[in-house]
């Protein structure tokens, strides 16, 4: 599983929510954050179609930076249920071949998928036929960011042969939230929560399960002759909506395969279209709405590289620069790449919280504090998540494999100031003030100012990384 | 006095704040609400011209909303005294017949409302005239909303032969508050809750008790001799401007009516203008400003209504792209009509919390948080008031003699999602997802699509109405 | 001290940082300001070349306002070694003669800076002449402000022959700041705080003792190893770069005098070319990006006052319309300047807290709160700081030496309310509601509201300011 799990991912889905300004975080308890660790999940419910990996949202780290990070792990044919998060959030997943789908319903949005209506038809062939509307249907292809409003309800299919990983990051700080820190999701179908879940540490285990008592999807909570008037449904139907007995908790499988309607794959032969209808997107006028705005960007192409050192590897981001609709989430993402050996330049955050989660590889990294203590050395791996908080400083240093990541960041515009290499904070200080600063004679300040002259990338000796504990 | 209050609500003023972001609200404890309650006034206090209800801004749906409301019962010839609001409120009132009337001092905004100036007359003569100069003075119509920038001082006249009802939302969690989330109101004149005191709830008793000590107007706390310097008066008039003996409250009576200069009303003769001059708006260069900005928008006429089912009821909204003020605002209001046994579809909002005030009649309304849990199944009164969290499901079913209500929005663009008819989320699903999510067939998924083709009021049998408790 | 010290303060920098709203300030305890004093420094920092005070930022109107506040009084050659502000701060500084000079270093942004390279020198050549490249260095004058976006370096020098005084407010509230309400400096270079340390304030001692052990640079919690590879220098200058042995605190007196490329000063001669190379600016096609934006402005300046009274004095202000930056930083800055016996009108602000920095002379000032309650009534001097909280009403009566302050605003468009003078409240009332809402009469109303006719800065007659206690 872990093989495979490697492999799986780097696609990746940056959901958010618009209107969002981040609320001055952590504001009451102090955020004197004296340590930080490389996280992984700490329990973990089981569905039928999959299972959720939760990683503890009371960890300080996390509560610092007001976010919170689940992956899911969905099987060949999985469908995690319809259900709306509160907040922004990011995804990140990967197939290996095949597709991945999901849809998302925005508001008001008109259903531009539609099969035809043959007028022809008796009414008694039409109910036989296919025959649906419904919103856009988006296919995940490798590295992509897909950004979805705050709120907006939607779903993940499974469509290919391989597992399926989805990793979320929920930004609860994000003002959009109006509601207290706690990540919440609320489904639309379903049984949440109701699978085995294993749960690793103590500490909130009563907590949590006091949480699971009565839990449902939001229909549950409504009175079946309610639900049974508002949709125009017999009662049966209605008690359906609450799946009172489904067993099969938040992801499920769907037996024969989903069928909906949606344009043909790259590859697939025209003659399919017989099969598989799908709209002539483009004919309904709502091109330029937020209905069809774009919400997905593909940061895991090569030649997508924003900084790219041949020696060393590369570094992509996706703001709201590139990616509008990051302007109303205020989030957006960084995708590195170090190449065996090499060094990402120390560097800091000005104005957000970076969430740095590990596809495959492994590294060194320093966090250092702002009292120049070192709050994190070690090792990360493939599958951790480390936190590192508005201002700290950071350097990564890529083991014998390799390391690769990417980076959630808590501002749509996340910028990046370097101490080391071409346009680093050193360069920019009067060697003067550098020989003063750090009692060094001009000629070392020089060569502190000018030695490094790549760029945010370094190709690297590999002797820090071997020094570490 | 209910029969008259009943006919007299629904007249809707909405102040507001500029450059405000709502803050994460509650980001300290938790806003578990388990239950919703539908609140009434919880201490009141008297005036000389009318009475001022409260409800307990401690209560927690109104924490978790940061948001707190009041009600103003103004007599006839009754003059709230001019006050400054800290951050955003809304208010709704109405009268019968006749006009309120109210003024907002906008800081640098010059006084556009003057009364002609002879210069023929002698000094004498002049002073024995009615001659002034002020700021703009607004008329009240039925279903209005009203924005004011917080801070900005207003005042409220009762015009006519009812009493006059304002209820008025605080928005205690804008940004634009930066001080705490208590409720506050700067007077500049009066001597405020001076009034007797009934309060029903005992819980905050010693607290509020404590806090009455020393109240006064802004003018109480400075120097008599300083006042008496900063205003060129004597001594006598700058401790009038204290009020120490005042003991007429926060809303006076008018004896011999109200005087200011204002436009002529509809209806009112031509012949009427010397009696009462009024200036020549749009002569003085200043009408493209801040100055005079729209401030109001009638949400009450039907011929108005956003939505409208001519069996069901109708739904009207009011936000920044309707009055642009309300971007600054961070607010939005709604106004709803639900006919006999009419139904709203269940629904949430996407970005706001939204504070229903009942204008008239009665209804059963369920809401339903993200577990799934019923947090209130009840009937709600006119009068009352009910929050509902953002991102919490609700639905409400008109009674026997309809339902009407005001509900007040923390967003300056409140978005709304339904779960059932035209534009809901289950309708952007695709078929063989809702098939499968609700373990039904693909014949009853489309039922659950399509059954329901009224929009958002939908008409009803009143079954699920007459299954409340 | 004392006396050099007055004329030393009058220039003014304010820091800011971008992509700010602040939050809804202390939302979790209360903020029930009950009483305001005029603040001193609760303790120091002593370093080579100065000396840094440090107002206690937990103290209840600091925390109230979320900000905090230092004095960096800096010696002739001294250097504020380059550290970076988490978020958004205002510095005031002034030096009598000469220049005082600051540099910023702002991610990306080129060195543009730089002295001439010939090419026909020989590398030996070379290496021996002044050779470097940096970002741009300002020069201080009198009364200016700069903004700094958070986040970026930098670093200030003492130029000139006395002392060099700097006050600095950072936003803590800001919500560009993603950490908690603490006070933080991250230091590229020095050993921070490694100075005497005189504390005149018990309460806090324990906690900062335990905070200050193992201070140090952002550099010292990285690996050494690692720093040389970064740097590409040899292990010996990146163990420089920790400053282990650094006893010159933050501070330091650089010996020679510090050499920076700048272009020539007003008043230096043409032959001084030669000498001091400079670059030609405006031939880099950069002028238009933040790397050149416009950061300061004078306020000092007789000439530039917003509001002047020559029998009472000026007021000047500086907001996102005259300096865009302000904008991002949300933060505002103002001037005044009373005469002998002179009266700043009672006002408040609509959307800010304001922080006063006493730079001369003495006043009564008097405090209001929302209740009518005096919370501050007393002699403010030179070098105290008071805090007036959003919404509190405020009024100043200089002292028989006339008074000057600056005021740092939270908020990027600080909007100002007087009650008494031209543009007053009182003026934007009618006169009935005025008399009727203070019992007085007509004519007493007409006085109340026309007797003063100046607008902001009042003369004033002394009797107010003498009956202070």
């Amino acid at each position: 599983m872990a093989k495979l799990f490697l492999s799986v991912l780097s696609f990746l889905l940056l959901f958010g929510l618009s209107f969002a300004v981040r609320g001055g975080s952590w504001q009451q308890g102090e955020c004197q954050i004296r340590s930080i660790n490389a996280q992984e999940p700490s329990y973990t419910i089981q569905a039928e179609g999959g299972v959720t990996e939760f990683w503890d949202y009371k960890n300080e780290q996390f509560q610092c930076a007001g976010v919170s990070i689940r992956r899911h792990r969905i099987q060949p044919r999985g469908l995690l249920l319809p259900s709306l998060s509160q907040r922004p959030c990011s995804s990140l997943c990967r197939e290996r071949f095949g597709r991945g789908m999901f849809g998302m319903m925005v508001s008001g949005c008109p259903e531009t998928y539609e099969s035809p209506q043959q007028s022809q038809q008796s009414r008694e062939e039409r109910s036989q036929r296919f025959r649906d509307r419904h919103q856009k249907v988006e296919q995940c292809e490798q590295g992509e960011i897909v950004a979805i409003p705050a709120g907006a309800a939607h779903w993940v299919y499974n469509d290919c042969d391989e597992e399926l990983v989805l990793v979320v990051l929920h930004d609860n700080a994000n003002n959009a939230n109006q509601l207290d820190r706690n990540p919440r999701s609320f489904l639309l179908a379903g049984n949440p929560e109701r699978g085995q879940e294993q749960q690793q540490y103590g500490q909130h285990g009563t907590r949590r399960g006091e949480e699971h008592q009565q839990l449902g999807n939001v229909f549950r909570g409504f009175d079946v002759r309610t639900l049974s008037e508002v949709f125009m449904v017999d009662q049966e139907t209605a008690r359906k909506l609450q799946g009172h007995n489904d067993e099969r908790g938040h992801i499920i499988t769907v037996q024969r395969g989903l069928q909906v309607i949606r344009p043909p794959q790259k590859g697939e032969e025209y003659g399919r279209r017989d099969e598989e209808p799908y709209s002539v997107a483009g004919a309904n006028g709502l091109e330029e709405t937020i209905c069809s705005a774009k919400m997905r960007e593909n940061l895991d192409k090569a030649s997508r590289a924003d900084v790219y050192n041949p020696r060393a590897g590369r570094f992509s981001t996706v703001n709201s620069l590139t990616l509008p609709i990051l302007g109303f989430l205020r989030l957006s993402a960084a995708r590195g790449v170090l190449y065996r050996n090499a060094i990402m330049s120390p560097h800091w955050y000005v104005n957000a919280h970076s969430i740095i989660y590990v596809t495959r590889g492994e590294s060194r990294m320093q966090i250092v504090n702002h009292r120049g203590q070192a709050v994190f050395d070690g090792q990360v791996r493939e599958g951790q998540v480390v936190v590192v908080p508005h201002n700290f400083a950071v350097v990564k240093q890529a083991g014998e494999q390799g390391f690769e990541w990417v980076a959630f960041n808590t501002n749509d515009n996340a910028m990046i100031n370097t101490l080391s290499g071409r346009t680093s904070a050193i360069r920019g200080l009067p060697r003067d003030v550098v020989a003063n600063a750090y009692q060094i004679s001009r000629e070392e300040a020089e060569r502190l100012k000018f030695s490094r002259r790549e760029t945010m990338i370094f190709s690297g000796s590999g002797r820090g990384r071997v020094a570490s504990a």
